[in-house]
């Protein structure tokens, strides 16, 4: 039995990891690997409600740490209950937000310091990283608009759009520092050509890892 | 101003943690101490939802990391949102329960390693710790009958003796390593012995410190 690959869908809100993730999804289907799909934070029940408790908008100002906290809470739960058993029966597991997503808006966003949260990912999760990350990468107003549209903003829709603007330069930073693992896809385009180039590098990585 | 002083209270269930702590709250209230009285995991709406989290009987097993993270995520949102700025302000804060709680519980009881949770309290408290612990200790099968007759077991109380026998050791162990910040009380005896002690001790912490 082969190990499964951990693909995760990176990017800023309404930048298309959702419907990018359901394409991916379906092209690995048709090529007869079997996949999971899954999110974070959550992912299992007790992970959910970990996020519940992350997105809700409260009167109570959320401490950096608790938010950080909670985050690798929920990410525990979830890797040891759903992922790594999920890629240790051969499955492809293809995550919405990973620990990059920590590194982009509790470092970038938030200001907390990279050394905190690389010593949270330790801890966490030894050495387990995704195989590759898929970085939709769209000029901050460009997701925030799509992301309106959808309605009700949580708690970290409603930040500025500066905080976004650090959160999009933190993903680019961490991409050019491990390109081997990162797979950057200009998401300002329209969806069809977006589709494209996702469907393209998924089955580079089904051609060359299967 | 002063700064106040932080009184943590530590023991297995059913030792009389909650009836110790309203008892020293009247002493140093009758002793003209600004005082405040709370508890963990919980002290601030956040921490308490995290707490509930925590307590909930579930399904889904919880992984001991998931667990650990958070106790120090309801910690952090505690020791900044509630303890740190009363202590500020010169009020003392007597805590059910601290970071002695989770060496405790999740290290001796669940065998998470010690060093992972010295790392997570340097990294969510730096150099904070409580200026007295009182140690309610008692075998565990006395504070298992009094905490079964309050009724429903949560979580951690559903657990087997094995399990408090440990956490009550490393207590103990805790205690004999940091005497200076450590009152080990007897539990076992009778309600007006135990309360004689933990009255004694707190009158000994106002005349040396206040």
């Amino acid at each position: 039995m082969t190990r499964g690959r951990f693909i995760t869908f990176e990017g800023t809100e309404g930048v298309g990891k959702s419907t990018q993730l359901a394409n991916a999804a379906e092209i690995l289907r048709d090529l007869g690997v079997d996949v999971i799909v899954t999110r974070e934070p959550g992912g299992t029940p007790m992970a959910e409600a970990i996020r519940e408790l992350l997105l809700a908008p409260r009167d109570e100002p959320v401490h950096e740490l608790t938010e950080l906290l909670l985050m690798f809470a929920a990410r525990a739960q979830h890797l040891y209950g759903q992922i790594l058993p999920a890629l240790e029966r051969g499955q492809w597991v293809l995550c919405d937000r990973f620990t990059d997503a920590t590194f982009a808006y509790q470092g970038g966003g938030r200001g907390v310091s990279r050394d905190r949260i690389a010593q949270l990912e330790t801890l966490v999760q030894g050495d387990i990283r995704p195989d590759h990350v898929v970085l939709l990468d769209a000029p901050v107003e460009i997701g925030m608009a799509r992301a309106r549209h959808r309605g009700d903003l949580d708690r970290f829709e409603q930040e500025v759009t500066a905080f976004f603007e650090r959160i999009r330069n933190t993903y680019l930073e961490r991409a050019l520092e491990a390109p081997h693992r990162f797979h950057i896809v200009d998401a300002s385009r329209n969806l069809s050509e977006v589709t494209a180039d996702v469907s393209q590098i998924v089955r580079a990585i089904v051609a060359r890892e299967r």
